[in-house]
């Protein structure tokens, strides 16, 4: 029997398909991307970053009970005290300095799930924002782990090697299966209701996380 | 077998009983009631009103479609456009002019009930919202219907009969009954989990409402 | 001496002529406009209207008395109880059904700025939530006004003149002078700092609004 | 010339010192207080340690760059990652067990400045939310000063020794000074409007923590 996270992903198969396979995804494991997608892309991901350190800040405080304020604090130094650093570093060896990063003009992309995130996050509660956080969280680690499954992916000499590695780590994989549980475990038993209203935040972030490919691919503002 | 509205109150059914037979309550039906403390539960509730207009403007944000919203500014203009214009009216007649609500310092006890409402919707979802609110709502309309029934209370020549006679009123007691409709279809099939959260809410926010009518009765700041 | 308003449009005096003389407009105000377009834009228009009235309910939950708080349920009620209606009855005779109004799907310029609105109206206190509607609102009177103004513009015979005479009429533009007039006195004697914190939101908002004409000229999803 | 926060504490200089030097505080530093109002204070800190660290996550969502955020941060870490588990082991120290603050009953006094802080911080932006915060950080280093100063207090054998030496720690002055200087800093330069709005947040929340240490002195709940 499928578990509730699976029934989230089935509800919106081709979606998440398209997202978790995109262009974008297939160019980076070939290692044929053109570096300057892949700037663009890490560019927009530290803008991305900040705000999705504001989400779990917003997590923080919308938490019922102690267990859930220190769990979503963990996620929230995770991002900014953990990986915005290794972005910020990761950049300066794709040629992108701290300066650039902190005047960077926010994309159409960014802007649109970033904002989707933070505002469903306000009008529902902290399961509506862990939901709308999911497909980058756990489609980071499936992305990784896909990619590593593939032909064309190449390992060796490949530019975004580091990428792969990163979203294919051992912590980043049990960050992900965390997370993966936590929504597990808060959707046992809810209602066909509740399902619908989850499975539409569900689908519309990973269409957004889908354009946040397009973005890198195609250089958007 | 009991609607998902009536465990709330079972959950809490002495704090249920210590608001809805509170002695302000009782007094109030008897024509006893110092004038004083009425005078103050009126200006006090003059400040309530105005948290609960807010309160319905944050459920129409909550909406999660356009039936939920148009439900919302209903209640919002019922507040705004109707009861508080009533409520001036009536005020007046007690003799508490415009000018001196317009000047009040807002008592402990509205001060504490209003936030911990609005801020309990800010946390969770427009249910959680609901919840928090359903006391006032509901309590009020069965107050009425229960004063009416008891021997003590005194019909004719009760200074507060008025009082009465609005949460008696037809139109009150249907807005309440819709009230208690809408939570019971919301929360059909829900999660024991999520029960539990609502049902503490719920116990909350009736003891803040006690504490309204003892802060009449008490004539406290 | 330029008022406040006016500095906010001259910081992004570029982004807000591209905003009010976009492609679309002119299309519109020269009766070329492809229908498909028009009506792609009205189709998104309708799911505005229902982000739009939240954002007012926000605003009802944000006031900081209980002036602004029957401020921002006129324009609640505006938005809901007459816009949002003959905007159904506008799109009728457009040959859109109510039934496909209920089942549309939002496109990413919808999502992007309806969500920009209401997360910077949460982040922020009530003004950064007007000054995120202004473009909206204020900008529609010019562009009426505008067009009027534009030798290429036909007035009768033109399919789209009923959406002219309506942002032209006296109605909209009190109602847009009134706003304008509101964000003036907000903005008296504020500090630089908090002039570049609204200016950027008036700035993003008004982008977000040309990517809105965008996307009815290029019948984005 | 006095500074905007000395300012925000001569507009209600009676509220600020009937605070700061509360007879719940004076026994305090005369050693004379009752145990069990020191402990009934304790276990009601340890609830509102928990909702102060929520409206720090509240700070980190609401900020408007990384700087803020990152500030934030440091906050909401010093109160949960270190300053709860020296409460716990404090309360340890007092016969109060980590098992009894997870059951704890929030009294009135607990529930309604925790909420209004986080209900204002809502309503209001980012710096809302620190002036409701600022009486509780700036007040506690203002007492522990104050106290050190007085001719009635006991610094040797005085069981209440450890809390004033924590308050008057170089780290807890310091964490306060910076608190001040950036609220001076964000203040500078605002309208009379926007001082009067944040007086008044200032001047409640400041009558809310006189309540606080009211319920100590008389074990309410």
């Amino acid at each position: 029997m499928s578990t509730p996270f699976e029934r989230l992903k089935q509800s919106c198969a081709a979606e998440w398909r398209a997202y978790c396979e995109h262009e974008f995804v297939r160019q980076l494991g070939a290692g044929t991307l053109p570096m300057e997608a892949f700037q663009h892309y890490l560019k927009q991901d530290y803008l991305f970053l900040v705000h999705f350190g504001r989400a779990w800040g917003l997590a923080v405080y919308k938490s019922r009970d102690i267990g859930q304020l220190r769990q979503s604090l963990d996620s929230l130094k995770a991002i900014i005290d953990v990986e915005l650093d290794l972005h910020v570093k990761y950049c300066g060896e794709w040629g992108i300095s701290e300066a650039q990063l902190a005047q960077l003009e926010e994309s159409r992309a960014t802007l649109a799930y970033t904002r989707y995130v933070l505002e469903t996050g306000n009008r529902g509660d902290i399961l509506d924002l862990h939901v709308a956080l999911a497909p980058c969280i756990v489609g980071y680690a499936e992305i990784g782990n896909w990619l590593v499954d593939q032909r064309f992916t190449v390992r060796l000499d490949n530019p975004y090697g580091a990428w792969i590695d990163m979203y294919t780590s051992k912590e980043f994989q049990q960050a992900a299966q965390a997370e993966v549980d936590w929504i597990n475990a808060q959707m046992a038993d809810i209602s066909d209701k509740r399902f619908q209203e989850l499975a539409r935040i569900f689908s519309e972030a990973t269409r957004l996380e889908a354009d946040f490919w397009q973005m890198g691919l195609t250089l958007q503002n």
